[in-house]
């Protein structure tokens, strides 16, 4: 799948991914009303607003870019009807040939990472039969329980031949908080006292690489074990592109959260691959921006494709003019 | 909820939550017969066997112990089926006035983390109408993406009476990859080169601290903010018991995972109170225990029941004989 991802990147010429994150707040007065209308104001109501709004979008970007990224808490908050519009936007995006990136931020230990594992990406045994859940091409993943918690995800991703995108540094304010503890070199480093001492995303880097290693597709240079590092922390993502020198970063934070393109030459390797931008509110809330505001309510699925143009020149550019 | 939490274990006498976490190989031939009978070998099937089964068992012990934690994971895998299972089996609880733990480890940024935060704790706005989605009565958290990802569950609980429980310590092997990482000390702290340098897990249990000691209900001595801390890890329970004195421990592990009753008793405070146990499978599938295989597959309830006196008496054995 990743190999499927690097071929798309290069056929559109996008290393962007779309994060369809509908909130209601987003979701044009025309297909709220028309789903209320339909189901009343209720979690049914909700999820077939936010269905139609994803639809719309997805058929206006789907030849721009290679890949869209559900981020399933949008969908999670309105219970099991949410579940079902994550479903069928996971369902139609596959079936206009877009990579889906379940950006679930799943994690636990061992039997119960498996079953997030198989319910996101694989297959689940009942009775004599497999039947696939949720059924995303990519997942992301939370680290904090360490490798227990991953390797149920990668021998799922190596039948499969899925991937994962493990959180190495986020994209948010207090993303230090933990993520830049300045962690203590191992007992016994021939290193000085503060010699070896990492800053914590690094060490989630190298273990990032090292299962990246055991996880590389038959073909090609880069590993199905991806990594998350936001666009807001240009300077870690630099440290980082070095680190995992075989690792596709997912790269959140662009554009609403304030990652500039000129920040991003970073997080790509020098053959111009090995990062996929995302962009959420700024591509499918773009009509509320008054930069689109020609495109207006109606117009909201236009001013996305609009958006995701802009976004591939302002990427483009920046990958140019770099030294 | 901490409150109602509290007097529960007082009236039970059983500082115990039976964990959910129903696996096809644990359902009892009949109950999967029947429910492929009727919806075939499908995610409908499995989810109707695993809800079936935890019926059974919820009936069994819902007047031994104060609540119950269901692993989403096992429901999930199962897909949208799955999660109807779920919100059953929440819903289903509750009728029993059990106190409902949802084990989901969710953690994200911001706008997303609060998505989850309603999505599983309050309600959330459609149109002019408040929907409650799964609605558990605790969730617990992932904090590795800081306080952004944890202070939307924390006004979500405020306004909704319900609480938390963040990771601190998990009970699997690798827990300690990231976890037990030593971190330095904050530059210029008075502190000489090694001391004030702190496992990460101490970092975090002060964090969950201070947010409990904002998150403290009108009355009683602690915060709806709990910690996970596994028991298989007796040591740093010992340690993270004195470092969040307020917080309620929730404490994974006992039984199959190898912690014991003896290795409980550093996890409450003098007070008796201050943490609860979690056992899953130890319980859920006594029956396949040689202890408990008189009860047969038929009897997989009772032998629940009897695993959970069991745990009970050993619990409080252990608290009778510390001092």
């Amino acid at each position: 799948m990743i190999n499927k991802l690097i071929a798309k990147i290069q056929k559109t010429k996008a290393p962007i991914v779309v994060g369809l994150d509908p909130m209601m707040k987003f979701v044009p007065e025309q297909i709220r009303r028309a789903a209320f209308e339909e189901f009343g104001e209720t979690l049914e109501g909700a999820a077939e607003a936010i269905w139609q709004y994803n639809k719309g979008i997805v058929d206006a970007i789907y030849d721009l870019v290679p890949a869209v990224k559900p981020q399933i808490a949008m969908y999670e908050q309105f219970g099991v009807p949410g579940m079902i519009a994550f479903q069928k936007t996971v369902d139609y995006c596959k079936e206009k040939d877009l990579v889906v990136i379940g950006d679930v931020k799943r994690g636990d230990i061992g039997s119960t990472s498996e079953a997030y594992a198989v319910g996101h990406l694989g297959k689940v045994q009942v009775g004599s039969k497999m039947c696939g859940g949720f059924d995303e091409d990519f997942a992301t993943v939370n680290p904090y329980l360490g490798s227990d918690g991953v390797r149920p995800f990668l021998k799922v991703c190596k039948e499969e031949h899925k991937g994962i995108f493990v959180l190495v540094k986020t994209s948010n304010p207090s993303s230090g908080e933990l993520q830049d503890r300045l962690v203590r070199a191992a007992k016994g480093s021939t290193a000085g006292e503060d010699a070896g001492d990492k800053p914590l995303y690094e060490i989630v880097g190298s273990q990032v690489a090292a299962w990246g290693a055991e996880c590389m597709p038959e073909s090609g240079d880069y590993s199905y074990v991806g990594a998350v590092v936001g666009a807001t922390y240009p300077e870690q993502g630099r440290i980082l592109r070095k680190i995992m020198p075989r690792t596709f970063i997912l790269v959140p934070g662009y554009g609403v959260q304030g990652g500039k393109g000129a920040d991003l030459v970073y997080f790509f390797n020098e053959d111009g691959l090995g990062a996929i931008i995302n962009s959420s509110r700024g591509i499918i809330a773009a009509y509320q921006q008054e930069k689109y505001a020609r495109f207006g309510e109606a117009g909201y699925a236009e001013a996305a494709r609009e958006a995701v143009l802009e976004m591939k020149r302002d990427i483009a550019c920046a990958l140019e003019s770099r030294g």
